[in-house]
């Protein structure tokens, strides 16, 4: 059995957990609470920039974790393939001027070819964008998304998958970000958590829960202890792996976007203590 | 390339495609329509009985290719456990008296107890059922459900762990029941059909599409052609493991059911000839 969490040292929050909140009273906030670490999605900036964004991070004590989301990099046409690759070069810039140690890739997936393709461009996509990312000092984090995402988001459904794209790849500035959501189904998600850890791979631990039913299949998951996810045994794994890095909670939802965030805020911190 | 099928001699529907139409109304409209055979669920008989279904069935030129379904094994508690292995039992009975070779399992799931307990539990239930199955002349085929239902449908969500199940338990009248919808996605596809086929353990391939995007995880499937599953290529790769057996159309679809399902049956066909 793994033990509690004793503290809120490695507790983390995606600014897409608090949607409603804007990045300053986010920021505030979750300083307020003793929240230490931040993962920031792109639209959270928007306006002020990220360089500002990143200012008004560490000016409130709190760490950046993450800048999400680059990827989608599978597409029928090279132009579009170009592009994607473009873009990412964009999002790494910004990571770099938030002070993000690396940015997570939701990898994507074209809906018109076989997953296997989609598979090739997205590692050829990564291999394009992989120098840009070691002259910024930024790492990309793959992250496996469920099979129910494979349509469209990504053809990157499981950390064996994930694996074999940094393997194939080869450089240091290339990991893994592991979500319980996205992996927990897995019957090998304790042995590949575990190689992750030996190639030095793990670089992001995402949580959150699978509530049953699951109502919709993008805005409906739950807080950790809603659902069906074994999340601290997982945890576990990542920790005995050598993982020990901050713990990010990331939880879309329309149920709890619409609650009072700053009660959800203190339900995050109690059911990460109880559930992670 | 695997070239398209050129007549309807291996379309078999389930009546749960057409759910708006009883089972009189799904067993004439398919037969005039030159359909095959018929898939039929529990609850399409629950009037008649089973053995009335089957001469229904067997009296309109239809053949009757399987029960859909049995399982639910997980429990919490071993009387739960138990009052799963009669159901089970009982659905053995109604496939011996409905005519049907086989039953479709989904196997269940319980969301208090870690994932590989509850395949304990289907693994147990299925040796429990199985002299009931073998003395009934019925064959239990263990279908994958897609990892999106690993919370409550089915603790059983690759082929690889079907086949897991199968081999555990060693007997002739254990298969698998491979469905594109569940299975596509699964980077292990291809080999894992071709060692059910090496087995002798292929019973049954169900088709339809996956639609991006998927608005409802229960209900939203695509009729073939409509989304984003190689069917044909799958089906391939069945065909070339031996299968050479009905080909399933299983679609649960609100969208679809509130279509006028005479030109729905028509369509089934043409996407039929063309996709799969």
């Amino acid at each position: 059995m793994t033990p509690a969490l004793r503290d809120l040292s490695r507790l983390c929050i995606h600014t897409a957990t608090t949607k409603p909140w804007g990045i300053e009273e986010a920021v505030s906030r979750y300083s307020a609470a003793g929240v230490r670490g931040i993962t920031v999605w792109r639209t959270a900036f928007a306006d002020r920039g990220p360089a500002a964004a990143g200012r008004l991070i560490r000016d409130s004590g709190l760490r950046v974790v993450s800048l999400c989301r680059g990827g989608f990099f599978p597409a029928g046409s090279a132009e579009q393939r170009a592009r994607a690759v473009d873009e990412n070069r964009r999002c790494i810039d910004e990571a770099a001027e938030l002070g993000a140690p690396h940015v997570v890739l939701v990898c994507g997936s074209a809906a018109g070819q076989p997953l296997e393709e989609s598979r090739r461009q997205i590692a050829d996509g990564i291999a394009a964008v992989l120098p840009h990312a070691s002259a910024a000092g930024v790492r990309l984090a793959v992250e496996p998304l469920h099979p129910m995402y494979a349509g469209e988001r990504s053809a990157v459904n499981t950390l064996g998958q994930a694996r074999a794209i940094c393997s194939q790849i080869g450089s240091p500035w290339v990991g893994i970000a592991v979500d319980v959501y996205h992996t927990w189904w897995d019957d090998r998600l304790e042995d590949e958590i575990r190689a992750c850890g030996r190639d030095g791979r793990l670089l992001a631990l995402h949580v959150s829960d699978w509530r049953t039913p699951t109502v919709d299949l993008l805005e409906d998951r739950g807080l950790m202890g809603e659902g069906c996810i074994p999340i601290r045994r997982i945890r576990g794994w990542a920790d005995d792996a050598g993982f020990g890095g901050f713990i990010e909670v990331e939880i879309f939802s329309r149920r709890l976007w619409a609650r009072d965030q700053a009660r959800f805020l203190d339900d995050i911190k109690e059911a990460y203590l109880a559930h992670v």
